[in-house]
Parts: C-alpha cells; structure tokens; sequence
C-alpha cells in the first residue's frame, strides 16, 4: 500500500534520494520525545556538492532557491528513515533553520529559504507550514551556498 | 479583565505591535506540545524597517540593542498570538537565537543581544530567564541589523 | 558513590571546569519538560578565551577543533548543574549548535566542530550521538573562534 504522502510526492514527480551520509562525529537525526531534530543538510546530489558558492557574487537568488529546494529534499529523505520509512507518520514540520552563504550586501535570504518552505508545502500541505529563520553566513561546509537543519513532530 | 502580564506592559508603558507578516512562504510561529517555536523576527515597525545596517560600521552598540528590542516586541506580539491573546498563559521564554549583521571585528553580540533579553526580563520576571544564542552573520534579511528568533513554553 | 559518567571522565582525565558565568542578561540553560536548552558557550578557560582568532586567517582547523572541544566541556560544566549535579541522568545529546568564526574561503566548519562531536561521544558512548549543524559567522563574541549551543535530553 503506498502512503498519502507518498503519493503526493509520486503526483509531483519527486523522487526522494537516499539520505546523505553525515560530513562529520555525529548522526543524521535524534528523535526526542516526539520531535525529531534533522542535521543541517546541504544541496548534495548522490554526494556531489550542487550549487556550490556564494549568493551576491556567483550565484543568482533563483539559483540559490533551487539548492534549498535539494537541501529540503535531503531533510525529506532523512525524516522519512526517522518515521521508519513511513512519511504518514510526520505529523509536521516545526521549524526551518536556513543559513545563506552571502556577501555582506545580500539580502534575500528569505526568497532563497522559500526555496525549500514551498517544498514542504508541496509535500505536506497545511502540516508543512513552519516556523523558520533565515540568515546569511559567510561561508558553510564544502562551499555550499545554503545550509537548512529541521524540527520535525512524529506522530 | 486585565492580564497581568498586560498590567506590566502598561506599567513599562509598552503597547505591543501588530503581529509582523513573515517574509516568506512560511507562517510566524508553530506549537509543538507545549513549546511554541517562532520565526526569526526583524526590527520592523508598521512594516518598515529600523536600524537597517552593520555594527563595527553604521550602528553603535545602543542601536543594535534598540534593534534586539524591537525584534523582541515582534516576539512578543506573535507570542501573544499563539497564546489566543492571553499572554499569561507563557509559561517562560525558553531559548532566543540571535542574529547580529557585523564586521568581522565586532565582538559586541552579547551587549546587542541584551535589547532583547532584558525586555523579556523586564515583562516575564522568573519566567523571562532565559538561553541564548549570539552569533554575528554578515547580512540578514531586508539589510536588517538584527533577527531574533525564539522558543516559548506554553501553559 | 561515583556515577558511570563521572566515571568515564576520570578514565578520560577529564576534569570538567565550574559553568562559565553568562555574558549578557539571560541565564546558562532552561529545562523545558525533558529537554535541556544550553546557551551558547565560548572556549572560555578560567574565564579567559582560548583560541581568539578566525578560522582560515589566524587559526588552522586543529586549533578550531581544540576551541570546539572546549566549548563542549563548558557545555557539559552547564549540563552537570542542569543535572543537579548528576550526569548520569543524561539522557541523551539531542543537537548542537556550532558557529565558526572565519573567512568566506573557509569550509571546513564539520571538522572544526569534530572536536565537540567527538568529545560527546567519548563521555557519553551511544547517547552521545546527536544532530547537528555547523555553520561560518564573520565574528563572534570576544572574538572567539567557535561558539557551540546544544539541547540535551534528561532523564
């Protein structure tokens, strides 16, 4: 039997990617109590880092939009091995916390984030609506230009 | 029947704003069991924004505090929101993350940071104690000088 | 009677320093049900910051992760008093926080924050494993090169 959200994501045409490996002495998720908290993710495809720079310099605002679309894809990919596989049991997304490489004259960091709130939209409709923060960095792991970690609650 | 947190905020002679729209495809703050998670918030007042620019380069100190303050009257008014208008049912203020646009030579992001902090002090008493983040990034949405986010407990 | 994990510092030879005091008007931690929230903590010794500097600048990635370990024994000072005193009723490290101080050509923020990760494990074995986030910052305060926060679980 394929699950409600599984078919919303068959519907839009998303195929999540197997979760990424962690970059570093901790793990990908920790389930705490019904709340679970997703590492920061970067826009990995099949490990390879995709829109790798800076937003203000070498990168435009729709591109930096379509790599917090793959970070959120890789949350997706990580909440789904924390629900054992069974995306019907997020019960929602809590919080986005989104961190934009940029120069220090870049300010949409929000229209990038929406990059990867409209994903969750997408997937998971009024349980996908969050909180978030959007901030800007000077630089993040392996050059990538967005970094997103996530609160989820299980049911 | 006046609340008594309401009684404070009169005594402070503080008239909480409007709650800010977000920025994004996102939504200003998510209750999960009793903590309530809201979104980074900027310095904006009717929607405009204050103190726009950096510390270490066009605002002092005292002005990326008064920056933290109006971040942390947004807070309140979403709070206040999720609390169906009755803030005596906070039951504390939990963790504020700050974000503070700078130079690389500012080291002042606690002393911004206390704009908020002593407010929430100043309106909550115990309940207002607090843990807190202050890093530096260098931009944050719209040009804005400060964002604060936080978590609440909820009675 | 020593606890287990007063035990496996003593084999680490591991000394754990009194709770650094806070730097601004908010407090070291909050308990929220059984969450622990930590305020984000510097590589303070005895009160004096270690490791000022940035990372690709004045510091090497060895000396990043040095200042992140000592920022997660501060971490683990405010977790023992949050615990009473007793941190075998840890339950579990649920997600750190790390910030690092550095230039925009930086990008080895996981291997700096290792040296946090790392000591999690070696005290805490599989309860150690936690989420996480790593990400640049122009600066931070004192001018300290890291600065970690995290939220634990107790039992």
């Amino acid at each position: 039997m394929t699950g409600v959200i599984d078919g919303r994501l068959s519907e839009l045409k998303i195929a999540l990617p197997a979760p990424p490996a962690v970059a570093g002495a901790y793990v990908p998720f920790v389930i705490a109590g019904d709340l679970v908290f997703i590492s920061g993710q970067l826009p990995l495809v099949d490990g390879v880092l995709r829109y790798p720079g800076r937003l203000g310099e070498t990168l435009t605002t729709e591109e930096g939009a379509a790599a917090a679309r793959l970070c959120a894809l890789n949350l997706l990919a990580q909440l789904r091995a924390a629900c054992d596989g069974d995306l019907d049991r997020v019960g929602g997304v809590v919080r986005l916390g989104g961190f934009v490489a940029c120069t220090p004259e870049f300010s949409q960091q929000p229209q990038v984030l929406n990059g990867a709130s409209e994903l969750m939209a997408a997937v998971f409709g009024e349980a996908g609506r969050h909180a978030r923060f959007a901030v800007g960095a000077p630089a993040l792991p392996l050059g990538a230009a967005v970094e997103v970690e996530g609160i989820f609650r299980r049911l």
